[in-house]
């Protein structure tokens, strides 16, 4: 006697255009790690200006990473946003969370990883430095500490409020995911991160975990070491 | 005989801080009007500097609004980040979704908030128009009309593929709650919204909605019209 085992739909195939240097691509990195997802990775060459390119600002119209393709027989769907794809990978595989149970906690989350991608990238993003160099003639590295270093202050006292091993308790969340990335951008635009030690203690919980280490920009295979 | 009803937990009680001209306290007002909830309204005075007070930086790091808390007999949440609030207020009161059932639609609407949330609005917030004046000595109103009018068009673009009357088919979603107040905003510093033909006419659908028209800056307590 054979058992049929019903077919069940095939999953859907996905593919991250990704510059290995953004940290809102880095988001989307770690969100497909954390959900054990594997992904055709699609470099989008910023340092040739390819984020501007027609069939690319086709994809995404504010022209920046990421995009998440999901490809079906049925067509492909595109998804732009690194917090509209958290929620979207939450949603369709629920499996392994991404965020709390309890609405409370959810909130408080979604909350952290706002006040990173909405309260903090923004101006670190390299069109608003651009912006800021060439057409102000101002100092884009002071702008950048400026506006990371008030920001971080802010998240450093948000997240002393539910911090546990992790931004919210002790299992990694959208906040977590956005903290990460947000922390080497801070280093990075000359920010003093010693006073932050509520993010200097989740970061290191989650350098820990292979699924962070393995979404670094150095691990990319766009990455391109600075210019000496 | 007498057939007993089931004893009800009390809802919680909700307290909005926001500021009349604030984009993002708006959404939150069209947000909770959309779910039929009374709310109290705490003006953050930010002509005062309110925003900046230390026990209203106690309860918002970021020094902005809108806040929302959440007041049970034991003890007051409290959330910050308009998109974090609207999705603490989808999931807790499910009734009147503002979100689409599709998953993919989901996705859709969630993006277009967040184009809004942190693709335009940051560069139009005061705080950040302040800087580009006083610590930059540059024209914010070039800098404002200069980010807004390129998130605008990347918005219409992209809000073109879903929309039917509102953003994502013909309810309303995230999507119009954060499109609205940001079309007013595109008028205030300059933007000519006249090719903006799908914003139009999901703005016109939205406006034709009772909670849409008492959400306006206007009709809040501390609306003050602009100096003459």
């Amino acid at each position: 006697m054979t058992v049929a085992t019903p077919q069940l739909p095939e999953p859907p195939k996905l593919r991250l255009f990704s510059y290995a240097r953004s940290s809102a691509s880095w988001r989307a990195r770690i969100g497909l790690g954390l959900k054990r997802l594997s992904y055709e990775y699609v470099p989008v060459r910023f340092a040739g200006g390819q984020q501007h390119a027609p069939e690319y600002v086709e994809k995404n119209p504010m022209e920046q990473v990421p995009t998440l393709e999901i490809v079906r027989p049925s067509g492909v769907q595109r998804i732009s946003q690194s917090i509209a794809i958290l929620e979207w990978l939450e949603e369709y595989f629920p499996a392994l969370p991404l965020l709390p149970s309890d609405p409370s906690l959810r909130a408080r989350a979604r909350m952290l990883a706002e006040l990173v991608n909405s309260g903090i990238q923004p101006f670190q993003n390299l069109s608003v430095t651009e912006h800021v160099k060439t057409a102000l003639g101002a100092d884009e590295k002071a702008w950048t500490k400026h506006f990371v270093g008030k920001g971080m202050v802010a998240l450093e006292r948000a997240a002393r409020e539910t911090a546990g091993r992790f931004a919210v308790g002790d299992f990694p969340s959208f906040a977590d995911v956005c903290i990460v990335p947000q922390m080497a951008s801070a280093r990075r635009f000359g920010v003093d991160v010693a006073p932050l030690e509520t993010l200097l203690r989740i970061e290191k919980s989650c350098n820990a975990l292979d699924v962070f280490a393995a979404a670094v920009p150095e691990r990319q295979p766009d990455f391109a070491p600075p210019a000496a």
